[in-house]
């Protein structure tokens, strides 16, 4: 299976391409590292990205960002980025990537807990991440020849303890657990689903 | 109690205005009628909308729109044009409303059953709803003084006929249910919590 990692040079994306690489062809993709590289927030660049991979059977996403930043500080400036990045940008990569996705394949993207359960100086990526849930469950159906499509909603990971005081009583996941669902979304068969790693 | 209902000449706002003019002060406000006009897609309309208004303890907003269009057919400038308008312009009702309400004041937004029941061509609106949820959620613990904020995510309702064969199996909720909805956010004690109205 050709498998595309956006976000393949990160924390939880590393891990999850070297899981893949073991049975499948990966391609690495990061915004300034890895085999091809892709500025998500851009839809030229996302487009040049699938045009030099070609066809192929699944796309991960562990990319986007947005800032932390509590409410009375927030202004709409820094809430319009988050959603034009970690939220929009994911889902551009399934607007343009469903003329380029072979049949039967699948989209996988990364919303996290946040969606549901929110933390100090969250919101903007709270509402990213429910946001991403959504439009998985209503981009599902309509997708076409046989394409799937998933999110996986992690907990904070064990591999990132610089965030464990921003996630008090929460308990860290291990990247196994976070790879497994990955493997769940891509080698399995749900669709429309997201799956929670907490 | 002085409301501040954005939204309040169309199709639910009309309803929910009528209904608390009964015993309140409200401030009916509308794109192009109403007692005062805001462009909700634009941070200087509504900062002079507040400034205009001043002073006052509960806003609703019953406004914001976005495209109809299938995910095949979908461009990423049609799902950002949605989430600048009924997602970031909401949110922007908050951001900067927070800096004119009222000690124990309250936000009332309309996010819709899309957040988590899709249909035919709704994608981009079922995340803008998924992401309000998930605003409101992370944003209530936030707010100062005594500040409340939900959301009201109602079905199809019955005085909208024209979408009722785009809800197949949706059973149209009754006006009054919605405008209770409303009442409790606005009037109760709640606060952080999604008001399904389905």
């Amino acid at each position: 299976m050709k498998i595309i990692i956006v976000g393949a040079t990160g924390t939880l994306g590393k891990k999850v391409a070297d899981a893949f690489a073991e049975k499948h062809e990966v391609i690495r993709v990061g915004n300034t590292k890895g085999d091809v590289q892709v500025d998500i927030k851009d839809e030229a660049s996302i487009k040049a990205m699938f045009e030099k991979i070609g066809a192929f059977d699944a796309l991960i996403s562990t990319s986007g960002k947005g800032p932390f930043v509590t409410v009375g500080q927030m202004t709409g400036e820094k809430f319009k980025a988050g959603l034009l990045d970690k939220l929009l940008g994911q889902v551009n990569l399934v607007l343009i990537g469903q003329h380029y996705i072979n049949k039967g394949g699948s989209f996988t993207l990364t919303s996290g807990i946040l969606a549901d359960h929110p933390i100090a100086a969250g919101a903007v990526l709270s509402a990213v991440n429910g946001g991403l849930n959504s439009f998985v469950i209503a981009a599902a159906p309509e997708l076409e020849n046989e394409v799937r499509i998933n999110a996986i909603s992690p907990n904070v990971v064990e591999d990132s303890p610089a965030y464990f005081d921003s996630f008090p009583g929460e308990i860290p996941v291990t990247m196994e657990k976070v790879v497994k669902a990955f493997e769940k979304s891509v080698l399995g068969i749900v669709t429309g689903q997201v799956i929670k790693v907490y």
